[in-house]
């Protein structure tokens, strides 16, 4: 017994590749991103009414992955990439049904041609194929109380160091993405870097938009090594 | 572009029927279900570490309305059926990809045979299939000052009375189900009418377990008329 979806929107996303972005949405609050409703859905009388809440729960599918499969184990890296856990007791991308749960924050609604939704906070791959939105219930779904196993806060932080070319190279792109030094911030500030990974001399590179971010990562401070088009 | 997912679970319940209800979960606490991993899913890997979590994430397929298809408004009954809103905007069951969304309360897990997850607070159909489970995360999914439209609180509740009868008649089913006055409680404070029916006269009946409940609602007061085998 199957059940077949089919998208009724499209996410349009900073985030290019799965490298970088943050493991839990709102990590990097200033992620913008916009969910076009695809047809015969983009009408506005789907989202009337929506306005009037903050946040919003997102059903999305982990398109680039969904093919790998999964396993009944899974590595968390808030175990430090050690300890296993179950694939139910996770949030990782590779399930037995690449169904995807976001919480986002509702910024604004353009309904002058189709619908777009303007979200914050979100962690969505570029293309990612979306199959609901609910509105959120905080006198339901707000459960300050509940335990929550090894991921019972956020992530400690890096701190952020500006190379002289990374900031020069900021002063030119900013102009397109005023947003880019935070969120730059915010991405590097979760460590992205594989839980087993800790050379202080490895340059990565994470790509935002159109751009390649490079940084390095030495006793939790991330250096931004440099940014250009990718 | 289409996705297909196959259930990785079915949920036991008492409630075999849509009407009755709750029209979110944690309405009625005192229901508890189980949910029956199944095969390849029914191993104790894909839930070890579960139980370090209070709540979940069920993310489900509504099956007994998913072929009625959907519109673009809806009529909650939070507006008292007359207001209509977008079917984004809301939490109703037809929709454009029929997918539900419910936060439980993680009970027990039995790996004695199989994978069994007790569940309490649930609002799920008996033989719902399930598509995937995911722990809940309070520290990004608690937003206790998100703001929610027409759904800011619980609605207010029914008194309820129980007649000779349903005493009489309770006396003999709760041995078999020591939950049940409080269900049965639970289930007609909230309700179950819908919006635009306010006949005092008429009797209703839900389906609890294998029990036809008989009531009546008449000035904010739910009467229980009678249990009986359904």
């Amino acid at each position: 017994m199957n059940f077949s979806f089919a998208p009724i929107g499209v996410i349009h996303s900073p985030y290019k590749e799965k490298f970088g972005i943050p493991r839990q949405p709102s990590l990097a609050p200033s992620a913008r991103m916009k969910l076009e409703l695809l047809p015969p859905y983009n009408h506005a009388d789907t989202v009337r009414g929506l306005a009037a809440f903050s946040h919003l729960w997102i059903q999305f599918v982990f398109h680039e992955t969904a093919s790998r499969g999964w396993r009944p184990l899974v590595r968390p890296p808030r175990l430090g990439g050690n300890d296993k856990v179950g694939v139910f007791a996770s949030r990782a991308t590779h399930r037995p049904n690449p169904l995807g749960l976001s919480l986002v924050e509702l910024i604004g609604i353009d309904i002058g041609s189709g619908v777009i939704l303007e979200l914050a906070g979100a962690d969505l791959l570029d293309g990612t194929p979306v199959l609901d939105i609910k509105p959120y219930i905080p006198f339901i779904e707000s459960r300050p109380d509940a335990r929550a196993g090894f991921v019972d806060g956020p992530p400690p932080r890096l701190s952020i160091v500006w190379s002289e070319q990374a900031r020069t190279d900021l002063a030119i792109w900013d102009s397109r993405h005023p947003q880019l030094a935070v969120l730059v911030e915010e991405v590097l500030a979760q460590d992205p870097r594989p839980a087993y990974q800790n050379d202080p001399e490895r340059i990565y590179g994470v790509r935002l938009y159109l751009l390649n971010v490079r940084f390095r990562i030495h006793d939790n401070i991330a250096t931004v090594l440099e940014i250009s088009a990718s």
